[in-house]
């Protein structure tokens, strides 16, 4: 057996015990750490740096050589992913390696709908068993169900175990939670009479959850929080991930289970701050892109991995909270709505549901900036959809300096006369570069001509200095290093917005329209919420149509989720608009080639 | 901490540690031995017996003292409930109390049936996934579906999971077993294509087990086994049982636990023999008493335990086996046919169901007899059914030197004017006598005027002697010891065939008719087949009728499950005899007492 050495993880404070030749990065994960890999751990990104303290370590491989500047490796930074463990040793995690509490979207325009929640509760006062009364529990309860016109209940065996128990310790008294259809009564749970029925909505983006405490009875949130979603650990995105998975079932169950772990435990917060309990859950609605929904459903993730990306299930599906681990009421379940296609997800159609009900007779273009932007075009009572590999730019990834949207991070970018101004979040001292920074700064360097419309740098303009004779462009100076944008960067933001726009303009070919005809834009989602639309308008992300036409609605799928929740009619509308989505395959189109390298263009 | 000390168990040889003062009992229960408990280990049955060997043991209890005999304390023999370990020992287990291999009852008398089951299979080609081609697997499966007229699918994800991979790695092919209703099908698995539906059909006796694996397609029964109920090691009875499952939770689940990897072990068991894998088995059928079926249902039972004896849950189930934690395909449901009462359960709803398809127009007694027995007159297109407490007795418990039908059991005695000769099962020495024996002894012993109709020993016949000044009647020399026909071994079986004649005469009064209007008399169960009639009659156990009415039909239950796995029509029947059955509660019945004392005579 190898012999066992210990690494201590600063400045968290955590000491592990790993076998020698463990990968560093996959002991961390293991014990529960959360290091940024947003590549899965197959060294290409950069994002799980460690800094060596003390101790016996693996030499640098040419990985690290090629992801770490030579300062860097002098300081002693490494790359846990090559880290092979030799030997006891500490090492210091910075911040920026560590998925820790960021700015979440919870937020979304909530507008008004009929209340018509998928269960209702019946309150029962039963008589006791006696003597001359050896009617079964559940007989009892049928009984009185069939008084008031229901069929008989079919629940499953955990829930009638605690059905008999519950009516024993409440003296026969109940609130029984139950969803009827046509031939049988599904029972929820049993609570004590009067006990309001609450709701879970949870959009799971691929960084970040949004999950939502809701009264059925009200439509009221009660409680609400923005999680990191853990998963991060095994892959910034999701195709890292669905690598990460296709490494074996038991990796691809962990990526279910820390998932799952996650959503409990932000549903006991959203319980203790509204003083609510758990079991008083009795429903659920989960969006997201369809690889988060495969994850969650621990259904085979493979194949949306690889052309022609096909969905193991599409279809809305009703599943059991017990069969994904949910810790809610007993027979509770999770509304999962349809899926488009493989990249373009449930959370999308509750992008649409939202979208549609502000203006159902009007043209629109919804779009749904991430690593993967999903965009739809709704004209004439068609719906266009598509998908497009936008990349994590935005998310401050695959950018010399970027980081996520957290405090330290440069969001706001001014040039003038007299130099470069950044305003950064919290206004702390920079410490990197997030999306809308990184956009901000392109737009301005295109303003003042330190930039051309091909993304070359003016090697003459102010700001501008070459690095191993590549230029960059200085914004801020960080903690120890100065912060720039490098040519590489302002192609990844081409590249990004390249994708975002020809998929806008094919998805206008399809229907034949020009993109005049558009009365509204809507951008959703967290990035899409902090986005500057001027610049994300002067690098060419958008078509140039005036300001007014945009919305930016925050999180619009969170808001779909909730009205998911709270209408069963919402839930039909949602089958009906992914089932009429006419998906467009991009990769496969004709003209994409050529709209994509048009589209680069600032 | 307490220290630990070893405990060698002999002659089984295994050794093992436990914490001083734990009771030797739970040890030898904890470590998976099974020994027997008629009591559950209150210290009431003394089946529980061991032999010290060497080592330190704590003093011999008050309840030992009364348990055992002076000559068995001065042999060393102790109540493992009543021993607390306060050192290293080494103890000897005598086979009779060691749950072993017995002579168990799987057969039964099959009869033909139209063949209907739940399931059926579903043959797909379907074209694989393209460019242009984007449908999720789901809807793949469901177009086709939908092409035969079936509508779409519903399954737990974990079938979903299968269905994907299945379909992925056998080239888009597959046998999918369904089972259609008019709004969904429900996806059990998917199989090879032309591979053969097998099921399971399942009779859990508080003692004994049986287990069938039958060919769906044909009826035939491929492989069948009887095993022991693990459940004994925790309570002989389902009321010690039920006692043990009220300790706490943990308790409860055990039972459940302990049963299913019984009938998993005993499922792959059979498909070893059949060559076949579990995930054929594709449905199955549960019989058994209500406490049973609530044991593996893991439904409350402490209600079964007391007055009035209430089930949780009377109607019949068709429950996942995924919920059960059976290893069968994993969308199988198990059906578990309605119950009648908390001690009318649905093995004797299956007796009913087999009985039934004899003779439909007659009137009939089906008797199936165990530690409780339940009686039902089906007569006039009505169905009276009730249960009586027989107690253990013809199990061999609580009797002198009873034991079950195993090895050594005298099963036969014969008495004449040279004496008493007597058959042991096995021809082997006597080592006890099991519950066909002491019947057929009594009967002999009223035959020759040993005992009088009131059960009183006659002093001075022939092999009468007294011991401590009671008479009892010497059968044979067992090893050691003779063995004997105490006084109260004959109130015990006057108790017992007391409960199940008055049992018989108040259905009879019920249904307003006499004991010759009865056409048959169905004699069900494992004791039921190797029952001697004329010694039961002899006894008055049944009212005295031709014997050519009696019909010892095997187990009944058994067959009827198989009978429910075959056909839906016959699960239909099935809950239809349920609801038909007036349950007559005999405790509280005005002339029950009355009866019951007249029946004790023989």
């Amino acid at each position: 057996m190898a012999p066992i050495y210990r690494i201590d993880l600063e400045p968290i404070g955590r000491r592990i015990e790993v076998a020698a030749g463990t990968n560093l990065l996959e002991a961390a994960q293991q014990a529960g750490i959360d290091l940024v890999a947003a590549c899965g751990g197959i060294g290409i990104c950069g994002t799980c740096r460690v800094k060596q303290v003390t101790g016996q370590f693996s030499p640098v491989s040419l990985v690290e050589e090629e992801q770490l500047r030579p300062e860097e490796l002098a300081e002693g930074y490494r790359l846990a992913c090559q880290l092979e463990v030799a030997g006891d040793m500490r090492v210091e995690i910075p911040p920026e390696s560590l998925v820790a509490a960021q700015r979440v979207q919870v937020e979304g325009q909530d507008v008004e709908i009929t209340l018509d929640p998928s269960v209702l509760p019946f309150d029962v006062a039963l008589d006791p068993p006696g003597l001359y009364d050896l009617r079964s529990d559940l007989t009892r309860v049928n009984q009185a169900l069939s008084e008031a016109d229901y069929p008989a209940i079919r629940a499953d065996l955990a829930v009638l175990d605690c059905l008999s128990q519950f009516l024993r310790s409440h003296d026969w008294k109940a609130r029984l939670v139950i969803h009827p259809d046509a031939h049988t009564t599904n029972l929820v749970t049993a609570l004590p009479v009067g006990a309001p029925l609450l709701g879970l909505a949870v959009d799971m983006g691929s960084t970040k959850l949004a999950v939502y405490l809701v009264d059925l009875s009200s439509g009221v949130t009660l409680a609400k929080s923005g999680v990191m979603n853990p998963q991060i650990s095994f892959g910034e995105d999701v195709v890292s991930r669905i690598a990460f998975a296709n490494k074996g079932e038991g990796e691809r169950k962990l990526l279910q289970t820390r998932l799952v772990e996650t959503l409990n435990q932000s549903a006991a917060e959203l319980c203790k701050i509204a003083a609510v309990r758990m079991e008083q859950i009795v429903d659920a609605v989960v969006v997201g892109n369809t690889a988060m929904h495969h994850f969650l459903c621990h259904l085979p993730v493979s194949q949306l991995g690889a052309a022609p990306y096909v969905p193991a299930v599409s279809e809305a599906l009703d599943v059991r909270a017990s069969e994904l681990g949910l810790a809610i009421a007993p027979g509770a379940c999770v509304h999962l709505p349809a899926n488009i296609a493989g990249y373009v997800g449930g959370d999308h159609v509750a992008v649409l549901l939202t979208t549609q009900s502000y203006s159902p007779e009007k043209t629109l273009v919804a779009v749904d900036i991430g690593t993967n932007t999903e965009i739809s075009l709704l004209h004439d009572r068609q719906i266009y959809s598509c998908s497009c590999a936008s990349g994590p730019a935005f998310e401050g990834a695959h950018i010399h300096d970027g980081m996520r949207a957290a405090p330290g991070a440069i969001e706001r970018v001014r040039i003038s006369e007299k130099g470069v101004q950044v305003t950064t979040i919290g206004n702390t001292a920079p410490a990197g570069i997030c999306g809308t920074g990184i956009l901000n700064a392109i737009s301005e360097m295109l303003e003042w001509n330190v930039l051309d419309r091909r993304g070359v740098f003016n090697r003459q303009a102010a700001g501008v200095r070459l690095y191993h004779n590549k230029p960059e462009f200085v914004l801020a100076q960080g903690a120890g290093r100065d912060i720039v944008v490098t040519r590489q960067d302002v192609s990844e933001i081409q590249l990004a917005k390249g994708a975002i726009r020809s998929g806008i303009e094919l998805l206008l070919q399809e229907a034949g329209i020009p993109a005049e005809a558009v009365d509204d834009w809507i951008v959703a989602g967290a990035f899409g919420t902090y986005l500057d639309l001027s610049s994300a308008l002067r690098v060419g992300m958008f078509p140039n149509m005036p300001l007014e036409r945009f919305h930016q609605v925050g999180n619009a799928a969170g808001v779909g989720a909730k009205q998911m929740l709270l209408s069963v009619h919402k839930r039909r509308e949602a089958t009906q608009l992914a089932r009429q989505s006419h998906y467009v395959e991009l990769t496969t189109h004709p003209n994409f080639t050529h709209t994509f390298m048009e589209t680069m263009y600032f």
